[in-house]
């Protein structure tokens, strides 16, 4: 009861649990979007000379695998060294893709609880570049994500196909 | 310097203050995309059957506008009465639009500061809607135009016009 109210008090607006929610309910959305996308059409269509949205995928994933050990721990991996730097290793097929994601969902949800609470305001430096409070990152990995799965949803409209409600994060 | 040190050791981990400051920037770049686009393109290019940016730009403008309000004062307008329902009242130049783009970022800045802090984890119906905290509402906005502009942002590379830095907010 005294925790409740004392957080009513304060300034939060966004608690560890919601941001964590708040990321895998968009998360879920994605792989919604990884299924729903034709097996070819997912690794080679493009409009506008833009990446297919695979590529974009393995670029969501680049920054929240090695990003949460940065979050959890402080150490970042470099840019260069980044997964979806290194094309060679990209998953293939469209189930080696929802394999990975389905990893980097349990390696998120197996660290989260082992970030100290004041972690989150700390400054810090992603992957030795990006300064900010730890939560802006995640918070740009999640508009990131956001922003290029709307151009996969006009990707899947322009191939005839109805993309997953944007809305629904269950 | 006491508060400061509360605020830390909360589990705070965005403050209105940031949480304005980030819708904002995401605004700045919205506004960027509405003049990058042709006049004309800004009102009838389509890709899928998908609306025009313009009418995207009304349903976020629909949304911050009367609910702000209701953010500020818990009185919110019926869903019905959003303003991107009312398409014969929707700017017809990018010059309107962007007019109507302005008054809206001055009214988010105006009402902000009356928003008491704790307003933010309030739960409320949004336009007799959608239950949950206050600042879920705003969440959802932002990630409405996000996603909503990314789509725009293919519009605008298959239109072969190089679109504004999705990660410059200044």
């Amino acid at each position: 009861m005294n925790s409740q109210t004392e957080s009513t008090i304060a300034p939060a607006i966004f608690t560890p649990e919601a941001l964590l929610e708040h990321w895998q309910g968009h998360r879920r959305v994605t792989r919604r979007m990884i299924e729903a996308f034709p097996e070819d059409e997912l690794f080679i269509y493009s409009i506008g000379g833009m990446r297919p949205f695979s590529a974009m995928v393995m670029e969501f994933i680049g920054m929240a695998e090695p990003g949460m050990d940065g979050v959890a721990t402080g150490n970042w991996n470099a840019v260069n060294d980044l997964p979806h730097h290194a094309k060679n290793v990209w998953p293939k097929t469209k189930k080696e893709l929802l394999q990975r994601w389905d990893d980097v969902t349990e390696k998120i949800n197996r660290l989260w609880p082992q970030i100290p609470p004041q972690r989150f305001n700390e400054n810090d430096k992603a992957f030795g570049q990006w300064e900010g409070p730890v939560y802006s990152f995640i918070n740009y990995w999640i508009d990131n994500e956001i922003h290029h799965r709307g151009q996969a949803y006009v990707y899947l409209r322009s191939l005839g196909i109805e993309p997953p409600a944007f809305y629904d994060r269950s």
